[in-house]
């Protein structure tokens, strides 16, 4: 199984929205189709949107016709416009587009701008499942033999096109041995504890329950609860951590029992030029999602709902996030800005 | 609309399994029957239950045939046992039951009894439905004009065969004229959120907006909500209160972020026999609720899920638990003990 792959001309996705009951793929070639496949969650978790949109700025590179490098540099911009504009709230995929819009600018010739751009979408790739294999092995460090663990929508395999953030730390102590029990939250309105969690935890053999999300706090003041791992979809400097609705609940729940409450995500993830939270973007979707579950309407007609996507978590209810760069307990703006200067300092060592 | 509704020799229930897509009555003269549908949530609510509990009683003795009390009674407690083992935390069922059973032992004459037992539930009823209508006019001064509350689960009409209790107060307060929007979480895994109260407050005319459940933290902490308000199954001595799972998250949320948290509930509720929430038996349901929506499945097949259908919220987190006793406020065992004295003074006052 593979959340995204790239085929040379084109690129398969495995379509999220129809797990557990189908394993259906999508071959798309065009960029506006990996837009719409992002959009209604076919792709989905911060660092694998991440890569379907540098995946989806390569292949709508490939298709623009002029031989001038200016003429090449506007349409890549309405590309990558287009791209941008699918979902607001995860630095992954602005953060990619940066990268391949630099890219794009630091090579003169168009053709191989094209080709650098493909190279570049394929090293983001596999930066971000590296990133994730390594803040993986780091977190699972934090997760004691016998732990039971308790974890939020889906940050996977499927989430990540690589290895996972939470759930990869949780499938990498269970790989060292450790014997572990997940707790996994259906995640409404979208499912995708439900739908995907529950789906990568049954493959990897991990033993598991699932719950709704107004449960996690019923098992955590009965003392079931060691610690709760959560992902993320932005992280600001000091900390603040927009990730999917409740994971702000599960953290204050997980406050007020004296539960540890961890969050694991790439770098990527980490937007240092934002002070705090309250200036991430929060995606408000429609209120479809709410009022129907997989199509199937659960409420009177014409009644309002709303259906905002993610929340925040103020750094003080977060015991460590965990990253590549390694695990940043608080105050977390000191670990950020350090990360972020020896990341620099290695990568222009790199260059060098 | 009559959630049940005496018929002489049956009961008329609105099948609130089949909300809001079908409004289909049901007329049962079984006592097992009302058992099932109890057991089904075809009837649900604490106060409700009572009510159907206290039905059932008079059904089953109708159909007693013996001529002798002894025998009578002996037949009557397994009835009551039947009624009973349906489901175990609210206080209102086994309370209803409690006075039936009382009823019964208190008239000698078999005949007697069962016209007795007639009259006592329906007596049951209409007690039960002046203590909600008295409490949430009593509750009603908890609610300012132009507040957003939010609410739990469904505990208007349809849960209390009366006027309601959460939702009474709102209801009451709105008829008042005051100005009100109220958001209401769906309560999974039954969705009596979106499917009832959703269906109560657009009868009502009152705006509202449907969250999930996972939702109220994001409204409370961007200080969207002036209080929160719910019902209970069964409240301790101490004001430690059981109600529907997620009632003791909202409760956590709401201190978190400093608004007032009402429980509002008859007397038949409360259980001065308990010392604190501990003792309340926590109903566990069956994990289809968890991996299914309206029979369509959400999850893997084979998987596990735990289905705990209350949480107890304790009394700390509790601003006023609101009856038609009055409103009680901190420290609740005082409130309640005051209330209970006066109530069974004024009730032998009544009889002497």
């Amino acid at each position: 199984m593979k959340a995204i792959e790239w085929l040379d001309d084109r690129v398969r996705i495995l379509d999220q929205t129809q797990l557990p009951g189908k394993e259906a793929y999508l071959e798309l070639n065009r960029h506006q189709d990996i837009a719409s496949a992002i959009k209604a969650l076919k792709i989905r978790g911060a660092p694998a949107i991440g890569v379907a949109g540098a995946y989806a700025v390569a292949l709508g590179a490939l298709k623009i016709k002029t031989t001038s490098k200016a003429e090449f540099l506007k349409d890549l911009r309405n590309i990558i416009q287009t791209i941008a504009a699918t979902r607001p709230t995860a630095r992954n995929l602005p953060r990619a587009l940066e990268r391949m819009q630099q890219t794009a600018e630091a090579v003169k010739d168009v053709e191989q701008v094209k080709k650098a751009l493909v190279t570049k979408a394929i090293a983001i790739h596999s930066e971000e499942a590296a990133a994730t294999l390594k803040l993986s092995k780091l977190g699972s460090e934090l997760i004691k033999d016998g732990f039971t663990v308790l974890t939020h929508c889906n940050t996977g395999p499927l989430a990540t096109a690589g290895y996972g953030t939470a759930l990869g730390v949780i499938i990498q102590a269970h790989e060292q041995g450790k014997k572990l029990k997940v707790l996994a939250t259906e995640t409404r309105p979208l499912l995708q504890g439900a739908r995907l969690t529950a789906w990568e935890l049954k493959e990897a053999g991990i033993p598991f329950t699932l719950i709704t999300d107004s449960m996690a706090g019923y098992f955590m003041s009965k003392g079931e609860i060691d610690c709760v791992i959560v992902g993320a979809d932005r992280i600001a400097l000091n900390g603040d951590t927009a990730n999917k609705i409740g994971t702000y609940t599960l953290a204050v729940l997980a406050k007020e029992n004296n539960i540890p409450f961890y969050v694991a995500a790439p770098l990527t993830t980490v937007d240092p030029a934002l002070a705090s939270g309250a200036e991430i973007p929060i995606e408000l979707r429609s209120p479809d999602e709410v009022t129907h579950i997989q199509g199937v309407s659960i409420a009177p007609e014409g009644i309002e709902a709303l259906n905002p996507a993610f929340d925040v978590t103020p750094h003080p209810y977060i015991t460590a996030i965990i990253t590549e760069g390694g695990i940043i307990r608080q105050p977390f703006e000191e670990g950020i800005k350090n990360i972020f200067t020896n990341k620099s300092n290695s990568e222009i060592q790199k260059q060098g």
